[in-house]
């Protein structure tokens, strides 16, 4: 029996845990799940005879250590910043280690040694990073290969709900943490490529600023810019690159509706509320909307925000109530976006029986034999339910096989890594092909960053 | 002789210095003058008797004390965060001391050993802080003496161009620290009381959100709202009023041809563009803009911020020249705010004979004997040359008057404090009118805030 330990059983973990157990009987595997909370565990194991499920206290070192050397290879789940001690276990008695968060500063310090002791540190393997790298990587892989020369390489990626239970006019319910989406885009502004220019867009801005993407059989979506597009150019290897984007997919029309709530700055976690508690949803609007002895909340805000009579933008506002009286804040001491939040919650949360989407799509231009062509390539993955998600699924199950393929030894190159090399991505996309992960590639004509699509 | 030290010999020195040197003979007074640099220090001595310039390291403990123990007052006209160590000498060495800047925690906490020690230690007693302080306190303590209760309390002040010099379509041109006036405004959403209502302004909607005032004589200005108007409640006493509003003065127009730089980010100073060396100004205004395989800077520009094409903005934005191709940043890993910060001193600079002008009023609204009631207090002081700036008269001569009353015994009651006590503002407020720098008062009828001035 080999010994996989899981560390995290929250939501991203069922996909992962699943497949781990289905797997462990052909491969001889037995699967420890550790968690602060036992019934969380619990619940991922199902009574499985290959699987045990225990409590962990990540910040107790002794129960930490004397958990991680029984096992032979550990998979982190828990929040990103607290890899680096498992990490650091890891290296003291040479387990390998797989984990779906961004790799940090700590954790690429640990390469030297990581390497020396031939020890394998699998980071960014989950969705987003994760499968954004592998897909993209073998098609950027097989343009080289070819002689191709990229010119242009845009991603995009979005957690969203199926259409079958797309049931609000935002086209949007929370399907990941909730205030990560109301926090969207801030710190600092959105620096990108297009066409061998540096381009910036303050947070501000950012909803005003959509690229449109079509996905065949799912119509029309929008993306708006991710934070730092300009690192993959190192990442990738992308270094003469013309226009380099990364964004984040939405229904069409989303962000010009968010876009109210950044420009009224209901979106600010800097700062307090006085007095949020006793507020009503009516009080909280008007609170970015200047005193008027005469006319109503919404006057001011239609006035204020220029939102025409008959504009769908309003209705959206209407579905929320966040011009209701009645309906009250109840929240102590908080700020802007903690408010927005609740107001939200009560609107975007899935349903019994609703189901959510992954949806990505890159674009690759590039030129070979002095012809200049475009590659589209886009993936689309609904969740079975609540339990595995397409979070669930796109995040954990890329964990999982991963995990499995290092532990067979298929995956043989040490060190502190991400999954952007040809022997780690193409088994793993290989594989999530056959547990419906799909990517379709399609020929398009090259147009380059050509927003409103004028052949050149 | 009574010795006088004034350590810092900047800009805002002058008038403070020569206030005490021409006070010197009568009143028995020896300046010191303490700078860095000497040549700055001798520039406002200008060999005068009762002065003597040294160079001084402030950084240097044993010589920082030894000029400190020899003064019998103490003027810091440092940077803010450099006076606490001058604080600490003036109570080892039981010396009293004025400064220009807004408290910190730290000198506050040297009050109960400076109250115990007999000291005094006036903060805040510039212009603004400091002037502002005074007039309004002397106006808000008249109406509490007589049993009013305050309702509205407004307050604007601003450094611009005198009328006489005022060429340039901004009608604005740095009378101060270039770098603050980008900056103006951002670290947080604005904050305010109108009518009874909190009401907060995001940075990216501040200069639309501005309030218009009169001042007689000098027309039309227009107020933006200043960061934390709230902390005022606490420092003026006015824990029941409805409207609570402090903001900063610009010339009418001022603030919605700003907005333009706020809105394409221009005022950012959170990173770095890349290759700012080598730009044009066109490119730095490009960086902003979407690519456009077809369409100029200007249309992108005049689209992406629908700017009419005969809207006067669009003129102020050529008197800048940023569209030139040819005018280089020249300036080496340089924010958006850096660079924006190049462009404008280009025009915006002062011209030889240029004057200044500051500009300050207070509306405060009240109830006495059941009537509502008005009044507006405005003061506008103009610059008499480059050296005797209206900000250096403003924030120098409080100083220079607080350093001679307190030395004279005039000003008593001892610990770390602000001018907001009728025996400190009255005495200061009566001779910096003699000074020229004088308040007028006037009734108006109450509106409380009103924008719109509808009469209710």
């Amino acid at each position: 029996m080999r010994n996989i330990l899981v560390i995290g059983a929250g939501k991203s973990s069922s996909s992962l845990i699943t497949y781990l157990l289905n797997k462990s009987v052909v491969e001889n595997l037995h699967i420890t799940v550790a968690d602060v909370s036992l019934v969380v565990a619990e619940s991922k194991i199902k009574n499985h005879k290959n699987g045990t499920a225990i409590t962990l206290d990540i910040s107790n070192k002794t129960e930490r250590e004397k958990t991680i050397q029984k096992a032979d290879i550990v998979v982190s789940m828990l929040p990103a910043h607290l890899h680096l001690n498992v990490a650091k276990d890891c290296l003291k008695f040479n387990k390998n280690m797989v984990s779906a968060s961004y790799i940090s500063n700590e954790m690429k310090a640990l390469h030297a040694e990581a390497t020396k002791k031939k020890l394998i540190f699998m980071n960014e393997i989950g969705l987003d990073p994760g499968i954004d790298h592998m897909s993209a990587m073998k098609v950027l892989d097989a343009i080289k290969e070819k002689g191709g020369k990229i010119l242009l390489f845009e991603s995009f990626c979005g957690g969203l709900v199926a259409p079958e239970s797309d049931h609000n006019l935002w086209n949007y319910k929370f399907t990941w943490n909730p205030r990560n989406v109301v926090l969207a885009g801030q710190g600092g502004a959105s620096k990108f490529l297009q066409e061998g220019k540096y381009k910036y867009i303050p947070y501000h801005k950012l909803f005003r600023r959509t690229e449109i993407l079509t996905i065949d059989g799912y119509g029309k979506f929008e993306g708006y810019a991710n934070r730092d597009s300009l690192k993959y150019k190192n990442v990738y290897g992308l270094n003469d690159i013309l226009t380099l984007y990364r964004g984040t997919i939405r229904k069409v029309g989303f962000s010009r509706a968010w876009n109210i709530f950044v420009q009224l700055g209901m979106t600010d976690d800097s700062y307090t509320i006085e007095d949020s508690e006793n507020m009503s949803y009516r009080d909280f609007t008007n609170s970015f909307l200047a005193y008027s002895p005469s006319d109503s909340v919404e006057l001011k805000l239609r006035h204020y925000l220029k939102i025409d009579q008959d504009d769908i933008i309003w209705e959206k506002l209407l579905e929320l109530d966040i011009f209701s009286s009645t309906k009250m804040v109840g929240l102590k001491n908080a700020t802007p976006a903690q408010i927005l939040e609740k107001i939200l919650k009560e609107t975007w949360t899935l349903n019994e029986g609703d189901k959510d989407m992954i949806v990505m799509q890159h674009l690759f231009g590039y030129e070979l034999n002095g012809e200049k062509k475009q590659i589209v390539s886009s993936m689309v993955c609904i969740g079975d339910d609540q339990v595995y998600t397409a979070m669930a699924k796109t995040v954990g199950l890329p964990v999982a096989i991963a995990t499995l393929k290092i532990l067979n030894g298929e995956i043989k190159k040490p060190g502190v890594q991400i999954p952007i090399k040809k022997e780690v991505y193409e088994p793993i996309l290989e594989e999530l092909k056959e547990n419906g992960i799909v990517f379709t590639e399609k020929k398009v004509p090259y147009l380059g960053y050509n927003p409103e699509i004028i052949a050149s």
